[in-house]
């Protein structure tokens, strides 16, 4: 990405945008902080060293696709007393799917019915307690990687296998859920702070029961009703996120089920479906918090 | 490990002992429950799974060697309302050097000249901005492993061609310290609540400039002063953490450095050097907390 | 494993033990060369290296668990003119299931109907080819591992992911073969120059449409009729091996098929069923090969 | 790449390229033979199968980077006899550096002195057999990758556990040789069939002690004498190989030693150094193995 020139006024807050692999996201956030005329330093976390010193900005949005990167990378602006957007502790909670259905499990939020197996055999007893169908996940990875629905018990013996020759013992671990049979599609919601943007539903691509927009999901605007607001609210407040986004079941009596929740949200679906100018409203959001 | 017996009398709380792979530590601490008459479950995670409901326990020690698994099983008992020891959130913090880093630096706290990088690049940028020679190590992993001592760049880049085929992301990632020129030994405490339990030297083995006992380090009780106390507590409390063992280095100045915290502390070392009851101390602790 | 003593009698030659993790059969044939008191040498190479220079033995009987260590330990000795039972190109032949499928159609012999996919795409159009339902396995395993039997398209889509996740390239190709509907057991024969000394049924464990041995197959003797003798001796000559294993399916119509050829292979469960004394008839072997 | 016209005639054979992903050196080989109007089949084998039936072509030329890719296609083209170049026992050969030191050796021909640990032991023993400075080296890999400079014992400590955390077992076994102190450059020689094409010098780039291309290293023409003729095609005899390259060291005593071998040779350095039309000379040798 080209660099942006540092106009730095005085009353103007300098954000620093921290990023690895640049996505359309970041370079919609640095295009419109370009055109707001925004002080902003862009952070290539694979190119510049993180050092435990105040970097000379005054809020730091954290935009990296690795979920590790994310997390070490708010750690350390926060260590020197610079808010990081999401702050390090909600970006560990929202990328590990254990601890976000732990913390919404905590606030009393609804969820599908878990357990959690963190060997073969223990995972065997959590399917046995979730009943068959279900869905077997790992706590990390993204656009639905490695989550698998189970539909027999010999699949899931052969899945565990395959999980046991994973490389690291994150991937070793299982969060069994109900499969939940949902009317072809889920909600996709995004929250900026104490607002809720818009909602999207995300139908399912052809031959795929997964909903991501990798795999073919295909978004379109939702109505955003208040149900869906406050729900959203509740989870970005459990997971102590500012920016995130919460994917939601509606089961078939109508209620609503939170199922993730993103620390490091991709906004270009909802920002195709519903015209909303996503990357503006997240530096807005971004520099009124550094003027607090 | 046998079962102990759960004796539930109306006023004593039941404890909860989660492990995975049970060490002398866990085994010391399941015999003293045993001893003592505590009325004490024993959750091996590897064979139980764990369910969002309450156990019917009151606290829950959390034991377990892998990080992922003590986290984990933590988060799913705090969404029960139990209170574990550790929490989750410090076991994450501890057990991540990254972020306990930028935790004690958060804190005041005393910590090496640190620089971190995410990448090969930047990784080489936090070398020059610590300095030669330098300590390379992973965010995680216990017993000094992949712990490398870096006297010239070039070994630096052959180390970092070895890190770069690790299979996880979270071991690509560099957390670079200046080297502290110890006098053969470290110092560690062990944190209880506010008491800090004691302290030893881990003196060096033959042939090795790591002092873990894991490596060879022989342990060796040492003088717990008022300026090792207070920074042991405090180093815990920057951290969130109820029972921690603490790492420190003396500098040839006098003055302390906290090097690692360990948020499921193994205590042999410490138990044969001083002759403290650890397993006591903790579960007495524990006990209390279940009762407040 | 206790030292065996070199009794080196003018006639009698060496034979030097290769291994890695000692199994019941690598115990048994030294324990059986210590009965016979055979010149015997043991070679753990865990602990000792291999290197280019005569060893002082007359043939190498190649007995690593890794596949690896085997193959490289088989090259070493034959750089130094050293016969190895297997030689290092049979051992890497039979180790790999594609090379192996490769070597037995190269020489007419039946395998069941087969397709190789190098990644996910080519995988899904090597599936259509063989047709549902199918076998997927990896080139590299043993004891079944990662071998998944194929149902439904959806199943082995999850199972590329999963596949694609492995940390080694060889684990991310896919041998596809028709599912052959078995009598609930397999054939297994043992190989031993040009003589075939035993066959057994492998019946399924429960609930494991496997029929490994370690997924609780039981070995129960099979009469050796001259078909199976026959396709035994070619398949051993087929991948150029001495000491093998073959795993032989008989379909509904009586046919055989050749289904896998073990290098290094196991022989606990035919001497339980069929008394013969194995460890004898390879050392007996070996020394005769050395004589030549 | 574009898909070449498969044209034909009647006394003209058809060659296939097997590939997976195409580098400048495949590119120019499928546009030499557009150039020469040759009946050429592109098969990529990340998005077609492999399937044991003859596929229509009179000769394979296997070009995959991925070592296994190459040897797998190349025994499923010699399973319906095929003919591949090279065929898939000298790709695997010449793919693990301690199968070709082995072969070199049985060969005897003259190597760096070399020897092997299969596991952390034996590697220390390895390097106490071959003396300080040395080199390490896994079995696989291209580029100089992994391949370190050991100057003492306590860097190759680090690097052991380093490699005792790879996620494959081959990348867990050390190849150990004698560190040769080269006058700044090694020479690369391309042979095919019975002809050395050219050699050339590979210059070390700045700070890097390895001379590949991929690392810096700058190709310049060098003067072909006999004696590097000679080793040149000893060396692809070796290993069985037509189409392969060769590194060698000069010794400061004049002499020459074989370092590695390449049986899936790039060669854009050659061409560029030499001006050699490489593609052509590739096709005309393998069209006229064809019409043997």
């Amino acid at each position: 990405m080209e660099q942006v020139k540092c106009l730095r006024m005085s009353t103007q807050p300098t954000l620093e945008l921290i990023f690895d692999v640049p996505r359309i996201e970041e370079k919609l956030l640095a295009k419109s902080a370009r055109m707001h005329n925004l002080s902003v330093r862009l952070t290539n976390v694979r190119k510049q060293p993180l050092i435990f010193e105040r970097p000379g900005v005054d809020v730091s949005l954290v935009r990296c696709i690795s979920m590790y990167n994310a997390a070490h990378s708010a750690a350390v602006r926060e260590a020197a007393s610079i808010r990081a957007i999401n702050n390090s502790s909600s970006i560990i909670c929202s990328g590990n799917k254990i601890l976000t259905v732990a913390k919404l499990k905590a606030s009393g939020l609804p969820v599908p019915r878990t357990a959690v197996g963190l060997a073969p055999e223990s995972a065997e007893k959590a399917l046995e307690n979730v009943g068959l169908p279900a869905v077997d996940k790992p706590p990390i990875g993204s656009w639905g990687r490695l989550v698998a629905l189970i539909k027999d018990e010999q699949t899931f013996k052969t899945l565990l296998e395959h999980r046991e020759m994973m490389p690291t013992g994150i991937l070793r671990a299982h969060l069994i859920q109900e499969y939940i049979d949902l009317p072809n599609r889920d909600v996709r919601t995004l929250v900026i702070g104490e607002e809720v943007l818009g909602a999207i539903f995300r139908y399912r691509g052809d031959g795929e029961w997964r909903t991501n927009v990798a795999r073919g999901g295909l978004p379109v605007t939702a109505y955003l009703n208040e149900e869906l607001r406050e729900l959203s609210i509740k989870t970005a407040k459990a997971v102590g996120g500012e920016i995130v986004s919460v994917d939601i079941f509606e089961t078939s009596d109508g209620s609503y089920l939170v199922n993730e929740v993103n620390g490091v949200p991709e906004f270009k679906g909802l920002m195709q479906a519903t015209g909303i100018d996503v990357p503006e409203k997240i530096l807005k959001y971004s520099i009124e918090v550094a003027k607090r």
